[in-house]
């Protein structure tokens, strides 16, 4: 790999002259038309060896471009709040919106590279990291974004060179992080194994819709004349020919319907006392406090999911649940219809934005499931998109699970009898009222097709990293105990 | 003060029971009426001495209500982000939606209360804090938003006992930050003081659009069911009645338009030949990106904004500015129509959420003074509105002056006969086709009305924390020197 690049890669100073407005008429032209368009974000990546050379590309290609369309990011000084919160949250946060461009200096690739470069993880942890970043690179094309990696290359006496005007260069430099430049120096001082560590990231990571560009970054000129070539065409000929399809992995078969449904396994004629209710509630209610507040939990995270039937009593549990939390460390995120902000992003963007912190809990009223339930159901996502959520989504749920937050996913069941009468019910009492509209009748049309959308959302998404609870819910009493005593279960097995 | 507060308020267990459900039926009825209306926010504020008593408070309201629709916010522990942003900025971040109903445990009235009793600050700084906070009440009040300011109240006796519950409560009770506790304990052991801390404190920030409530806290049933009922009866009020109309303060007077304008003080026969253009700029830049990676710096933030005519130069003077930063520490913000998360918040809201950190820089492509350019001009925001903005927009640039942010201002101004050679010139040219629109000549035709607004802009916001600086744009070489040169001058002199 990277053999050509050892190559002498030039360009003169009169052809750059030559070209430099040209080139800068195309990009420009291709910007607005994207923004325009409003089509797709655009997600340039550039990572490498040449820690300089990137910073000064980016530089190059904001003052070619619209600088007020386009968002530079750079790990620079990850914040408290980033670092509260699964690894990728802060790539999330900063990804481009539809129609505008996002520049990311080395990002996702730096952690898992400078970690396992510098000891800090063994092979086995670094493979899965990189796992980790080809399947959020998968995602966002999937979501239309397109890709430009480009990878700056150095030969080895260079690439030394480099790092002594890196020492030089003091105030007037960008900015390196000590981590940054931690790993600059350790790269050239080693360099044939970076050059090993580089091309099993690059080989790992060149895929269809997220391919590399190597890059020899020697030549300023070249360097940036090749990478805002390259991105002039690349936007032009996705705006002129839509993204192709990417073609699912593996692992989601078609759905079919066969065979006996989970629910059908439910007794839901299970149901409680008031008298055992209210002291179980109670405890269960204690147990929650007394573990949220704990110290364990301080390195830790909740994210509880409420799934259901319509008038299942979701918002009941999630009452009762919120009663035992402090109010200052706990959120309630009820899923609506997305905001233009959302609808501009990926589709789980509007999820992560409201991940807690360390020490913290979210509740989602309804969630990243609607993707596979009412937007199946209704025919609002293609089944192409709902197809591949199930693969996102057990991705999604292991990250949460891997920065230490602990994920519990309540489906609240009840039958069809049962939610006629809650219907009724509702209509009737006062301050119920607003909860039963006419979208609720017309789901309840479609009672059979959501039940096996159920069924293969619990078949496909429970995984070790976050199980489902499917809730007995004829039975409030029963219910709402199930609810709390199933979170205060889980977080007592989590915190040990 | 807080006379009638040291008689018992009790409420027994009795009438309690049997006025829960109607209470909390009548909140949860307010409450969805005023989601589906969508028309103000309700901002619950519980301050005073009790900090177990504010944080069970809440706890009760969250669960009368549906939570699902309450953001509680405490304090708790402020992040890296925060801390690193003025002040309030933490607090516009936690605003509710229209709709919606956020509880705020202490928050902006913790700072100054905290630092003052503490021997932190001095009485004028005291002060000024608490002038700070009742603007941003009377802006939101301005907006729509609906205060309920509950303050609680103990007697010296019994504010004592709470304090060793506190420190029994361990595990289980409501986390309070080491701040929090440490105010709560100087509260009760100096609690005279305490007492004339908090009339000043009510006394200047009891205003008829957020006024104090006083509420005995000692008995729980009293202290939830009052503030239970009054808030479904606020809810209830304002939904009826919309908002009564703010009187302005004195402030701003009637704009006349009389007498000369500012902007016929410019000469804008002012030029540079290409090479002075080359090497001035050149210079200016180096400044420029040596003062930004300098350590000064790290402890202090830029914003700069660019307002000017249309086809003016911002653009071109924004990217000569953007080159000399450092794209990991800068970001540009077009401004354009607001989303519909913006919609949904107070009008500054929007820039709010863009403020730099420490260290960092956001350049404003059109700002804030939308408000008192374009929508004074089209008729898009009522007189009322457009005329506060000078105040709320004095306010906001003092604030960031006081977090150490350096603010830059710059107005763009070309002559008609310029204009309309470059709007000529720019519907030619290929890649500045996008910049022209139908707005643009429309826009061209009030050009006095805009006049007049500029005038009265700079009359009005130029104070010593931000000054305008009116950059004679006629020729796009000196207009470009000046905009950099005038940000190294400014950023010099403020770090020394």
């Amino acid at each position: 790999m990277f053999e050509s690049l050892k190559l002498a890669h030039k360009i003169g100073k009169a052809e750059f002259e030559a070209e430099e407005p040209l080139l800068r008429g195309r990009l420009i032209d291709a910007q607005f038309d994207l923004l325009e368009s409003g089509d797709f974000p655009v997600i340039v990546l550039l990572s490498g060896m040449d820690a300089l050379g990137r910073s000064a590309a980016a530089k190059q290609l904001l003052s070619w471009m619209d600088p007020r369309h386009v968002r530079p990011y750079a790990e620079i000084r990850p914040s408290e709040e980033e670092r509260d919160r699964p690894r990728m949250w802060r790539f999330w946060r900063a990804l481009p919106a539809k129609g505008r461009v996002g520049i990311f200096l080395n990002s996702w690739y730096d952690g898992p590279s400078r970690d396992y470069f510098l000891g800090r993880i063994g092979h086995d942890e670094f493979r899965a990291r990189i796992d980790e970043i080809r399947h959020f690179e998968q995602l966002l094309a999937q979501e239309g974004a397109l890709f430009l990696k480009a990878f700056f290359f150095l030969p080895k006496k260079r690439s030394l060179k480099e790092i002594k005007k890196l020492k030089k260069a003091g105030a007037a430099a960008w900015k390196l992080s000590e981590e940054e430049a931690e790993l600059s120096k350790a790269f050239a001082k080693r360099y044939d194994d970076a050059i090993g560590l580089v091309e099993e990231v690059v080989g790992a990571t060149s895929t269809a819709y997220a391919p590399w560009i190597p890059l020899a970054s020697a030549d300023p000129r070249y360097r940036d004349l090749t990478l805002g070539r390259t991105l002039a065409e690349a936007i032009r000929e996705r705006l002129d020919e839509p993204a192709p399809r990417i073609a699912r992995s593996g692992t989601s078969t078609t759905v079919t319907g066969d065979g006996p449904n989970i629910l059908d396994s439910l007794d839901l004629g299970l149901s409680l006392a008031r008298d055992d209710y209210r002291s179980r509630l109670k405890a269960a209610q204690r147990r929650l406090t007394a573990l949220t507040l704990g110290r364990k939990f301080e390195r830790r995270a909740l994210v509880a999911v409420f799934e259901g039937n319509d008038a299942a009593g979701k918002g009941g549990g999630i009452r009762r649940a919120v009663q035992a939390l402090d109010p200052r460390l706990s959120r309630v995120i009820p899923i609506a219809a997305p905001s233009d902000e959302e609808k501009a992003q990926p589709y789980l963007w509007r999820f992560w934005r409201h991940l807690p912190r360390r020490g913290q809990v979210t509740i989602f009223d309804r969630s990243w499931y609607g993707r596979v339930l009412v937007e199946r159901v209704e025919g609002f996502a293609a089944e192409h998109d709902w197809m591949r959520a199930y693969d996102e989504i057990r991705a999604f749920e292991t990250e949460l699970a891997e920065a230490g937050t602990i994920v519990v996913k309540f489906w609240l069941a009840i039958d069809k009898t049962e939610q006629l009468r809650r219907f009724k019910e509702r209509e009737k009492v006062g301050y119920k009222r607003y909860k039963i509209t006419e979208e609720d009748w017309r789901n309840r049309k479609k009672w059979d097709a959501y039940k096996q959308a159920v069924h293969d959302m619990v078949d496909r998404t429970g995984t070790a990293a976050a199980r489902w609870t499917l809730v007995e819910a004829n039975d409030k009493y029963f219910a709402r105990v199930k609810v709390l005593e199933t979170l205060a279960d889980r977080l007592e097995a989590e915190l040990g």
